[in-house]
């Protein structure tokens, strides 16, 4: 919280009740017509801006984070000794700030792919999904196969311009697993990418004799119709095998190639909300310009999926507040009691309070830390919540269930049809998930500057005042919509998003 | 057990007090001179070579599969009739059955790599250590650049003909994982494999902000002098990381290339014992074959690694029999009790008894099935018991705890510090782990024919009587020297071995 220019405080929503303050504030610093600090201010602490009388909601990010335990004057700090959660986590209040969506007349158009199903894609692979890890080096030659080479810039799909790459999906596991739900989870995992939009085309590769036999897969996941599969011990080997699947993609590639893009409306997106590596700006920059870009995504109709579950844990009441339905809120507090269970089982913690460090960062509450992560799924309303990989076919904000782990969870959000990612960082994360185009947001200019190949997007500007909140998340948007329609990322320029590939894990090795 | 012609039973060790019938025998079929079948034995099932009185041992493998439990004339089936484990499992009996080892006057030589620390290698890499999945897609670019390309046969390390890759190892783990023991079997992984004799030169690539970091890794497993390291994130991203990697390879091939192979001794083999994708004939031919040849490598000075826990649980009696010292026969049984509250933990079950199918096809009871996974040892003493990765220093019939899972599984061996793996499969399975040469071996002789472009070793012609399983094992054993020396297995040929790293991947994915 160094930055010295700009004005002295952001606010990050318009609803909010308190401001942020961009660098240290001496008492009587200025911060509007008629407004001045109180007292001092640490940076990245709050101040307020209007009156609190005791029990008045306190809002950040358009948002409760607590509530005042004595009178708040404007201008005054705000934090522990006058901010506490009081009674918010002993009613889940389904609904209760559930608004209707301000949805706009006329969505935004995106240059889209309309496959033969009606669904719309942002990107056209041919894919290879694996069953197991023993399959994963045979797909992998057979991508291969077809990859332009980095050094002599010889590009086997070079008469295929519309065909996007081929993508071997592989992973580590697939068999010494139990059946149940470990497995169902794989599966759902696996039918998610091999039906995904983005994929014009799909081959299903497996070795034989595996637990996740791809007979069971392509059954359990109603595959059949999508998946040409096979197995390298029923093929014969890893020869035969590849020289099959290479010939599948050549006989296929025609086809694959004979798509145009077509204006398409923005509620056909499906935007993936991710972050990693973040760091004190993540809260009061890239999350929420993110946040603002979700509402209007829903706002355009279109749909925005919040997940890392372990990260929202405790603050579970700010989700029951904002869901469609208490159905749909008590699926929520469903996922928070499998976590409590599932970490118990494997002696793991999950702790979303303010450490004594966040204290001094300015964060006062477990509401006000979690919805750092949350402001990337802006305001509107809880319309579903789903198990990891599960389909993603309502409109509107969606959490899904996934760990706080990058990988894994972009794997969950993709498998469940996001068709666009956006994932905000701070220390400087780079990451793709093909089929699916990955956008990536800094959340401050010096990591922005050092990191310039691989960030898309430098959210920095809010915290120096160049740009607001709501301005950012236009700006965000507007390249959404663009990266829709093929232009491409900065991770995509480098290939990435093939060893991002990670299914969830769950249950003993055997 | 369909084989048809050749001799009617097989002997698996000179020791063993039953064969096993080729294929259906009638009463009165003539087994050796004198020796004639007193009633029908079902193809693959026990027939008795000399007479048992109620309460001897019967033995197969050389080894106690149980006890009669009426007297059993020469030529009877033995079966579940009059064959039990008596009390066997109520006594670890530690090192009942150990005997000295006949060591060979002048160990076998092979040509293999001096190591400046005076390790000797079987192969010639340079290694890409990643801490964490996030840096995964930078060293497979760093990698790439270094790789043949199998279209224009163009290759980038062709001034430097010794060496013999670029490898980068990389998984899916790193972060979103509790520290404890996941960590620090991760770390212990990765540690093994930074060492591997292996790799002349070996890169460390983090992220920056992962759990697992870098600079931990290098403390806690002392790599500082072994690795040069770098974040991502410190280094400015993508294309500053790969320049630099790259560059780093460059500096050290000719140094990589300045190696010759000279005599080693057999003594200083470290094999891994594997099998995987196994069918009826595994327990009969190769696995037993793979056993005569392990005996010679213990014989020989060198050191053999068993693995797969799980399938071992419920004989870890054959073992503790076997043990030079109740230490390491302990150590063993502990392996066993950490199993048993895992299993518990994530609601899978171990259980290793023979399945009514297991029993149709001929396993009485829960020691010889497990001996059928076991016979890939040998007989020789059980020197010492190894945790997941841990160092093999020692030389002889060694055990270290893994799960069945072949990637998983032989992860840990090389991380050992295996510097060669012979891996048994009936169905077939396709199998490398870089920088250790994978030699494959075929139970069955239709299945070789099937996939003869994998498999390194045809061990059907035990079944067809072509050939013994001493013979067998002494073929491998020659084997393995000349694949030690430098000749090429079939998964080397097609390039496996990067996909197939896969460290044991333990606890909550948060
Ligand atoms: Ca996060
Ligand atoms: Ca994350
Ligand atoms: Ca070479
Ligand atoms: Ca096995
Ligand atoms: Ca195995």
């Amino acid at each position: 919280m160094d930055a010295v220019a700009g004005p002295p405080v952001i606010r990050l929503h318009p609803e909010d009740s308190v401001a942020i303050a961009r660098r240290a504030l001496p008492e009587g610093a200025p911060l509007a017509p008629g407004l001045a600090t109180a007292r001092r201010v640490p940076p990245g602490h709050k101040v307020a801006l209007r009156p609190h009388a005791p029990g008045d909601a306190v809002r950040r990010y358009g948002q409760i984070i607590g509530f005042a335990t004595e009178a708040i004057a404007p201008g005054e700090w705000v934090h522990t000794h006058n901010l506490s959660m009081g009674d918010f986590a002993r009613d889940y209040a389904w609904g209760a700030d559930a608004r209707p969506t301000e949805y706009v007349a006329e969505p935004a158009t995106f240059l889209g792919i309309r496959r033969a199903d009606g669904r719309a894609a942002t990107r056209n692979y041919i894919g290879i999904v694996t069953s197991v890890n023993c399959s994963a080096h045979v797909a992998e030659l057979i991508a291969e196969a077809f990859r332009r080479n980095p050094l002599t810039g010889q590009d086997p799909l070079a008469e295929w311009p519309n065909v996007d790459g081929v993508v071997a999906l592989t992973h580590k596991t697939g068999c010494g697993m139990t059946a149940g739900e470990p497995l169902t989870l794989l599966r759902r995992t696996l039918g998610g990418f091999a039906r995904h939009v983005n994929f014009s085309h799909v081959i299903g590769i497996g070795l034989g004799c595996e637990v996740n036999q791809i007979g069971g897969l392509l059954q359990e996941q109603r595959l059949s119709g999508r998946l040409r599969s096979m197995d390298i011990q029923e093929m014969g080997g890893t020869r035969k095998t590849v020289e099959a699947g290479i010939a599948f993609v050549r006989e296929v590639l025609d086809e694959a190639n004979r798509v145009e893009r077509v204006p398409v409306s923005a509620s056909e997106l499906t935007v993936a909300l991710q972050c990693g590596g973040s760091d004190g700006y993540s809260g009061i920059t890239a999350n929420p310009a993110l946040g603002a870009a979700s509402d209007l995504v829903v706002r355009h109709g279109g749909a925005v999926i919040l997940s890392e579950t372990p990260e929202t844990y405790g603050a579970e009441h700010l989700f029951t507040r904002r869901a469609v339905s208490r159905e749909v809120g008590e699926k929520l507090v469903g996922l928070m009691k499998w976590w409590e269970a599932y970490c118990e089982r494997e002696g793991a913690e999950m702790d979303a309070n303010p450490s004594p460090g966040n204290k001094l960062g300015g964060l006062t509450t477990i509401l006000e830390k979690s919805l750092g992560a949350m402001a990337k799924a802006g305001t509107t309303n809880l319309v579903d919540v789903l198990r990891y990989a599960e389909p993603a076919t309502a409109r509107g904000f969606l959490f899904m269930d996934t760990p706080g782990y990058d990988p894994v969870a972009a794997t969950g959000q993709v498998a469940g049809g996001a068709n666009l990612l956006c994932f905000t960082t701070g220390r400087g994360s780079v990451f793709g998930c093909k089929p699916t185009p990955s956008i990536k947001l800094a959340t401050n200019t010096p990591m922005y500057e050092r990191m310039k190949d691989d960030m898309d997007v430098n959210c920095g500007g809010i915290l120096t005042g160049e740009e607001t909140v709501a301005e950012a998340g236009e700006r965000i948007f507007r390249l959404m919509l663009r990266v829709a329609s093929g232009e491409r990322t900065k991770s995509e320029g480098f290939d990435f998003g093939t060893a991002e590939f990670a299914p969830w894990v769950l249950g003993a090795t055997m």
